[in-house]
């Protein structure tokens, strides 16, 4: 982890457009022609990200929504896509869960690359999208007396990939949340002309909230029980610390009502700069509270 | 190859944009906000693109490159890039010349993703430029009466790598220009006025030709000695057939001066669409003409 932080740290001194936040953000943003563009790369490889044995349907569905998800999390509206493809067997099962995925989003694919290659398949997706508010959205911008909100349940994905690992066969139901992740575009763009911070998660609730209590400087206060749970109440500890949600966790400044379906589970306060405190007790740093890619 | 061609045509066919054009061409070409936004993704795969044992920084410096060559095929300026990075051993030296490579064509790192795996190491680029003349340069405008252009020369790639192959240690100016490509970035903006189609050499010389020839629905005719080599005469026909070379190739109007430092190598003809004859000799298929993606 020192060394992917150092990584990153030091991408990110190379990053000298000063709008660049890419690599510590969801997304980066560029201005272009009186446009706000955001721009968002991810990449997927087989057994980190999706199971050996998947539907290349389901990771070519994912690929394309956890990139969306980044765009959700900006209020942008998809413009297109440019796939990087590593040619493996089920090449025709990824065309049909990639077109699914594409008209789903009415994201077209504009370019891309595809490669040989003998290891686990590699994919990588980059979204373009047009911001629909300016400023566009950030983590840092949390604020003393903000409320804490997220969309839908946490551990959907959590309860879908354990049955899908246990079985390939399993019910297509209980598995849809792993396996077809959505990412929240429309909620996204109602929230982005309200919300101080907004972020989607990824790697797991609480340590996206101590991202963004990071970028805020500020501290963020959260009530495990106030999470919906979208798997069975005894897992509560482990959803909130489980990845694939593809939610939008954002701050709205104090009395400020809440323009979509989404549920209130916290505060930012004026404490330490960059901490989390889980009902009431201070998470320290970030091991242990998510998925940190490595 | 068949399966690889029958992806892509799917691929293509889902590319709703009639703007798109990337998974045949250099680049996708989108306009937004009044500019044209030229874009375009390349992957590179230890074991395929570059050698197990080969220098991080110089992997960087190539990854960057093959993007650059894309813009340049399009006569546009560098905007930024998105960096797909599966962890691997050598980081501080990938940084290294990643750095020197954003720094040379002024291209800033906007953001991106890293990820884990223990496979052969995948990157991913995705580069951003501005178009500098519009319409955009393309594969498909090259038209019978045009002549037939390459800039730099060719082999020099195939010699460099058949030297680090031989010896990881080899003399650094012996095996440059496959460590170090240059993009033809200025001849790129220069040229984009003037030509009827351009493209750059990333796959071989005679496939490349043979692609222009195909989306410009025209018979394209070579003289193979006219090709200025990077590499000893007796390796001629082998360097028409290698990649990696990065040189643009294009077609001028009858009577245009070719305005950049250049050598004509041959004719548009009003004769079968997509063929491609060398001295003479029609080439028939792409078998043996190049490098193809697998």
């Amino acid at each position: 982890m020192t060394g992917e932080l150092a990584f990153i740290a030091a991408l990110r001194a190379l990053a000298t457009d000063p709008a660049a936040r890419g690599l510590d953000d969801d997304a980066a943003v560029l201005e272009i022609g009186g446009e706000s563009l955001v721009l968002t790369h991810d990449m997927m490889v087989c057994g980190v990200h999706f199971l050996p044995g998947q539907d290349p349907a389901d990771v070519a569905w994912k690929l394309v929504a956890t990139n969306m998800s980044d765009l959700a999390a900006k209020g942008a509206v998809p413009i297109g896509v440019l796939l990087g493809y590593q040619l493996s067997a089920g090449t025709e099962r990824f065309l049909a869960g990639l077109g699914e995925a594409l008209a789903h989003y009415g994201a077209p694919l504009l370019g891309g690359d595809t490669v040989g290659g003998a290891g686990p398949q590699t994919l990588g997706l980059t979204a373009l999208g047009r911001a629909t508010h300016r400023p566009v959205p950030t983590r840092s911008g949390a604020r003393p007396g903000d409320t804490v909100w997220v969309t839908g349940a946490v551990g959907g994905a959590m309860i879908g990939l354990e049955a899908l690992r246990a079985d390939p066969a399993a019910d297509p139901a209980t598995t849809l949340r792993y396996r077809r992740p959505q990412a929240r575009l429309a909620e996204g763009r109602v929230l982005a002309p309200q919300v101080s911070a907004m972020m989607d998660l990824s790697d797991g609730l609480l340590l996206d909230a101590l991202r963004l209590a990071r970028a805020s400087r500020v501290t963020v206060t959260l009530e495990s029980g106030a999470v919906p749970l979208d798997c069975p109440e005894p897992r509560r500890a482990e959803a909130l610390r489980w990845g694939d949600d593809y939610e939008l966790l954002f701050t709205l400044p104090a009395g400020c009502p809440c323009p979509v379906p989404a549920t209130r589970i916290g505060t930012v306060q004026d404490g330490a700069p960059g901490r989390l405190l889980v009902d009431g007790i201070d998470q320290g740093e970030a091991a242990g509270l998510g998925f940190v890619h490595r």
